[in-house]
């Protein structure tokens, strides 16, 4: 019950170890349209080029600002945790100005700063933000953002790789133009490939950039000739065979529960640990109404010693939660409620489990 | 028998399987110390940063490029097959000047060639070349190029996507400064992963720069702070953690035969290949002593329907083998016998399917 990898259903594992098969064999090729299929359903879009990157979340945030951002391209990034930090680190290494929106740790990114940029720098091309902020709890109106986004005329960047699955999110219905996630969070699959999604718009920028992409790997008028439309699938990379395997059976899974199902019991069964935490004395990092129900955030308790607290969870309990990032480290836990982990047994297990180890 | 993903063990394929626990728990660690350990033993190196990247052999590929060449510098680069001019392309991707070698298809690299090119280019900073060339099935001689890379104070970059595990492969004693390989080749791992090695040497060129990685991703800077030296694993991007159940397995299963005794048995099988194809009148693209044991490119016959014996190989004898690549494309198969594909009953098999197949 940590920030991820979630637990895996025995379904997704065993799927993952069938034979493995050529990644140009055409019965791969037929559970790679299946794959895409179902991944538009999860992100909610039309998105032809709706695909996983051959390698963890990371990648797909590379993957989106490699293609997008050009050398000297303004790009509003709003910063409110660590994975907006990497977003900015990004930008700068592919060569693109970055115009921070700062916002606090643990709160939502703000749309009137948003705006403001917006208007101060009217020559930006993209907006930049994390819907999820898994390193503090906290869900940004991603909505909203991209309603700002298309406004200014810029495309928007939007990282997804905690909320795919967990809450609310439509991509084509908020407008994203680019979007990457994870598979070891609320979907429940094994790490090591990522969701993205790009609009046509997205498209056509990295189409029409003037100098080429700065990876051959990431290159998506590369990994397009794989993935893309059309029947014909051309040899770019082999592709993680197996891992694709899991992502399917997931995704079947997902799809057999009904998107807005999933999205409720994460919200339940928030509520559920909710209650079970402030009775033993544990407080929220972030406010309710910005909270994300599968990523909680709570302040250690005043005197408690974080790594042994965490050690004899994981040792006696067999309960893994996360540790703080960045500026949280030491100050925070991180419990994740995803996927296969959302569950009424393990919320009542892990609520037990703490009161246990705090004495209280 | 394609030229991979080749075929899986059970033992990897039930390893795989098991349930996913969090990249940084502790037992988790202690398998990656062993993967490393395992890993050196497989590249015949001393090197501490012998390590999996968490991506297919492009990306293996991309790492050593994107942190060893820096904007301007001359890269001399051999290519006589796709990976070769692969190889080009991720040197000028980031901003390196590629000096190449040609050589023909099917053919070696020619040492006397690189060594004119590093007297005509005096300035160059890199060698790099395909040890063994999937595309063509030729097997260069690296111990030969590394030692005038060397003479001419050049860092060596290796391609060994398809030697690891197959033919003799010897980094430590041959001065291999960058090599990257894959999982889904002799290894018999699934795809998805890439296993590399950096020589403090090159290491030093990383640490270095005088501008920062053109990936976050990649950056081995960053990446060394997870899988490097030292006690402490500090979190860069969610391991695949399953992939990696499985790559331990598969290295494992290859310490137990014995590193130097799985270079014989490619070789043995080979042989038996050899004499099954010759028999049915089908005849090697590459010359005997350039040729790999385990990549066997073939002149498809004359007359011959390439794309639907094939098919027919694939739906009626559930044989995969390998389309030609770039110019091969239309005039050679390719066959694998990589790994657990390299069994004395599967070149039986092979070389009967062929014959039903081709009528002879």
């Amino acid at each position: 019950m940590g920030p991820g990898p979630s637990d895996i259903h025995p379904r997704v594992l065993q799927a993952m170890a069938r034979p493995t098969i050529g990644h140009l064999d055409p019965a791969f090729i037929g559970m790679m349209d299946e794959v895409k299929a179902l991944l538009k359903y999860a992100f909610q879009t039309k998105n032809e080029l709706t695909m996983p990157v051959s390698a963890p979340g990371s990648a797909g945030m590379e993957t989106c600002f490699v293609n997008l951002v050009e050398p000297g391209d303004k790009v509003i990034v709003c910063i409110n945790g660590v994975f907006g930090m990497r977003m900015k680190e990004n930008i700068e290494r592919f060569g693109g100005e970055a115009i921070v929106v700062a916002d606090d740790w643990g709160t939502a990114v703000t749309p009137a700063k948003v705006e403001a940029a917006c208007c101060a720098h009217p020559d930006a091309k993209i907006v930049a933000f994390v819907h999820a902020e898994t390193s503090t709890g906290a869900c940004s109106d991603a909505k909203t953002l991209c309603e700002i986004a298309r406004k200014h005329n810029c495309i928007s960047i939007v990282d997804a790789v905690t909320s795919l699955g967990g809450v609310e999110l439509r991509v084509d219905d908020w407008g994203i133009d680019a979007i990457y996630s994870g598979t070891q969070k609320c979907l429940s699959c094994v790490p090591g490939i990522s969701p993205v999604s790009f609009s046509e718009k997205a498209l056509d920028k990295v189409r029409n950039r003037s100098s080429k992409v700065p990876s051959w790997f990431l290159d998506l008028n590369l990994v397009m000739g794989y993935w893309g439309s059309g029947a014909k699938r051309a040899y770019h990379h082999t592709a993680p065979v197996n891992t694709l395997y899991a992502l399917h059976e997931s995704l079947v899974m997902l799809k057999n529960e009904g998107l807005e199902n999933a999205w409720q019991r994460h919200a339940n069964l928030h509520q559920e640990l909710k209650i079970g935490l402030e009775e033993i004395g544990i407080n929220f990092v972030v406010n309710e109404a910005e909270r994300l129900p599968q990523l909680n955030s709570v302040w250690i308790p005043e005197g408690v010693d974080d790594a042994q607290i965490r050690s004899t969870l994981l040792n006696e309990y067999n309960l893994e939660i996360g540790a703080g990032l960045g500026d949280f480290a030491g100050k925070v836990w991180r419990i994740g409620l995803m996927g296969e982990s959302c569950k009424k047994e393990k919320v009542l297990f892990c609520v037990a489990a703490l009161k246990a180890v705090l004495g209280k």
